[in-house]
């Protein structure tokens, strides 16, 4: 940890993000302009990410594969709005093995193109259907401004890619990866996200139609934690994906497509962190629970460290981490594991080896009030009421933040406010029109459309022509 | 599962090997020339691979990141012996974002200069070693012959990168990851590897030394299945990795660099594979068990398939897939399954019903020898005990395999029949020009001179010259 403070959260928005990041070893610069490297305390974050929603693809019948990164140029002009929608971020590889390629290769943006090859290949009867593969990957696409996980040249993500008999499948597929992913959010990361739909304009380069997972960050800005894609048959239609259906007729294959990345450590830093730091949500951090072992001679350290090394094994079903350094003061520690947002501390010193009994911090609530004195016994019981007590606060924490920061409003004098410091519910006609002057007046573009909202008769807050539904107006990264 | 018979492994093993690839649907050939698309069941497979290195590399004390796979062309440049070896193979981004980039960006081959350039700038002193990172990435080579899962243009693997204050240090660290290397592939995979160091020729471009786990495949040629290498002061002197002592003196660090691959995919299927297709070691095969029902008629298939589902639940601690499909005969099922090298099928009748039993038969025993009748009572305990005995039965048949195709020789004539078909084992010089005129004459090359031998006097099998110490002769994929 290096010694400058860390700008405040409240003051700084940005730079407190930028300096949070490195000095809790999340990630740092790498040499190549917008890459980043991941250190190992934020791998470990993101592991987990990866480990609670491989669980849940797995449980839903998904399977993991691994397609190549090198994509033929030609592949990605086969569907009109994919090509058009990446073909200005593209990192293309022109040399190989010291010669110049007859057909230069494209670094991935994403994979739908190569994975409809294949799929093209192996589909030729219903029986073949669904396929439900999912491959975990890096993806380049080659950006101007970057910024640490959430929008960098290089990133890493899960990409789901799911070919279907009928329409009403794929979109049945597209709904449940969005409750997933929902479901993957505020469960396991306390970050409340909103479900919904994206507008023409916002969707994904080739898509039928865009589902969206929107989460709110501490200043208040948007953050799309993760989409679902229902394709149609546009790349069914591009690569060939066809099928003998159950009548013996040629069918093309309906797919689609989702994923969640790198970004999703961004959304946490910025959903959940304080002033002090990163406050991790219990079920993803690395560490849920350093002990701090605290003595003034070696006298008292004969006492603590054997209880401590107990306790360690006794603990061994969270992840744990003992801070047994010598050339640092527990002060100094208390600080360190804040800053990297350890939900517990747990502080054992002599008078407490005599108690049977030790002291939690708590990382959400400053001071002595998050204190918690215990009895060792039942501890590692107690403990998982209190990481489940901690999950909930900050959900909660989080989603009063959010609802606080989200005005409806009808009018657009007010709409215009909002939006500089929050989210606007307000009806909009659904024209690309409105949403482009909103967006170049304001800066604040459609978030989504709530997937749980009743239609209803408004009149859109620009034009004033009838609407149908609200759309979430904000600012977004 | 194609129609088409597989060749026969004793009759045209890379034919087997192509071909039993594609049926067994481990992976497929991709669009762009040398690369692989991995599919689900091979995937799974080198998951399950994953799982046991990486959990060991844990356990002592080893930590995952993640480095960003473009590389600047420069940085290869500073280590010469590493830009020798690398660059007739690399690829190369010349295109970024729609612009011709100023330095054109190396899709990494292996990321020592990467890492090493981090290194330097996060160790300033001896409190910051050793660093023991993993990363688990994918990889470029721009290999001209090419061969599923044994030398693709694209493959993923697990490097990793350590920093240390000494020689020592770094020596021991090399060595640890070799004995974790050999008891991974030993006890997980059933390979039986010897571990030893390569020569000078046959090291890693820019090591001081490299070690090895070398494994016979059933044609008797040699794959190096994993290695180890010391990389010395070599990259931390060409990146600056310099750090306090605790003599406040500054030093160089010490470097290693270690890596087992997709390659490793390839090992399995041509250690244990037989003419009816794969047998994967148990502890790391995608299925572990299938269960098949048996039945001709409604009323049977109403007995049955309670007792199946009921058995699937009991079996939750394995890898387990029940094969209920309608559209082909139990007889399909079986050929299917052995293609894919499942170890155990269950096979479950009315009959077993009735009588409180179950058929086991044995991927590695064909025929009635190899079926096992058991009580349905305390089933999982009987069923770890079989894969148990499955596994030391694979490790020991190869095991004997090996060691009846491995010859002692002095004698140049007779090591030029044994490298035909086997390995020898003789004497050689440490001369380079011996070593190529071997491999010149007889394709053969020096595998590795094992770890456990003791020095003894000998004369070179090439030059007669006096020789401390066998090495390994074999050919070699």
């Amino acid at each position: 940890m290096s010694e400058e403070k860390l700008p405040k959260q409240s003051e700084n928005f940005s730079e407190w993000y930028n300096q949070l990041i490195q000095k809790a070893e999340l990630a740092d610069y790498a040499p190549v302009r917008g890459c980043m490297v991941v250190r190992p305390y934020g791998w470990a974050l993101w592991e987990n990410i990866q480990k609670a929603l491989d669980g849940r693809f797995k449980e839903t019948g998904h399977v993991n594969a691994a397609f190549p990164m090198f994509i033929p140029m030609s592949f990605l002009e086969k569907e009109k709005e994919h090509v058009e929608g990446f073909s200005p971020e593209l990192a293309i590889v022109t040399i190989g093995g010291g010669q110049t390629l007859e057909e230069p290769l494209v670094v991935r943006p994403t994979s739908e193109t190569i994975i409809g090859h294949m799929y093209s290949k192996w589909v030729q009867s219903y029986r073949d259907l669904p396929i439900l593969i999912n491959q975990w990957a890096n993806v380049v696409r080659w950006e101007m401004r970057t910024r640490m996980f959430l929008r960098t040249l290089e990133f890493y993500w899960q990409e789901g890619h799911t070919a279907h008999e009928t329409a009403e499948e794929a979109e049945e597929e597209t709904l449940k990866i969005l409750d997933l992913y929902t479901d993957f959010a505020v469960n396991e990361a306390a970050v409340p996200v909103i479900p919904g739909i994206k507008s023409e304009a916002e969707k994904f380069a080739g898509a039928n139609r865009s589902y969206t997972i929107e989460a709110m960050m501490r200043d208040t800005k948007a953050l799309q934690s993760g989409t679902s894609h229902n394709l149609g048959q546009n790349f069914a239609k591009a690569f060939d994906i066809t099928y003998l259906d159950r009548n013996n007729e040629l069918q093309y294959a309906w797919t689609t497509s989702w994923g969640v990345s790198t970004r999703f450590v961004g959304a946490i830093i910025m959903s959940h962190g304080d002033d002090q730091g990163l406050i991790l949500p219990p079920r993803l951090a690395p560490i849920q629970i350093v002990i701090v072992p605290i003595y003034k001679n070696e006298e008292a350290k004969q006492k603590v460290m054997p209880v401590v090394k107990q306790l360690e094994k006794q603990l061994k079903q969270f992840r744990i981490k003992v801070d047994d350094r010598e050339n640092v003061t527990p002060g100094f520690k208390f600080n360190d594991w804040e800053l990297r947002g350890v939900p517990l501390r747990i502080e054992i010193g002599p008078r407490d080896v005599e108690n049977n009994s030790l002291v939690v911090a708590q990382r959400d609530i400053p001071g002595k009030e998050g204190k918690l004195f215990l009895s060792m016994d039942h501890i590692a019981d107690q403990l998982t009421t209190i990481l489940d007590d901690f999950h909930n606060r900050l959900l909660q924490r989080a989603t009063d933040f959010r609802d606080s920061h989200i005005h409806k409003t009808d009018n657009y004098e007010e709409f215009k406010n909002i939006v500089q410091q929050g989210w606007a519910y307000a009806y909009w006609c659904g024209n690309a029109a409105c949403e482009a002057a909103i967006k170049d007046e304001t800066k604040a573009t459609t978030r989504c459309r709530p997937l749980d909202q009743e239609k209803s008769e408004g009149k859109c807050v620009y034009c004033g022509e009838s609407a149908e539904y609200r759309t979430y107006f904000a600012k977004a990264y």
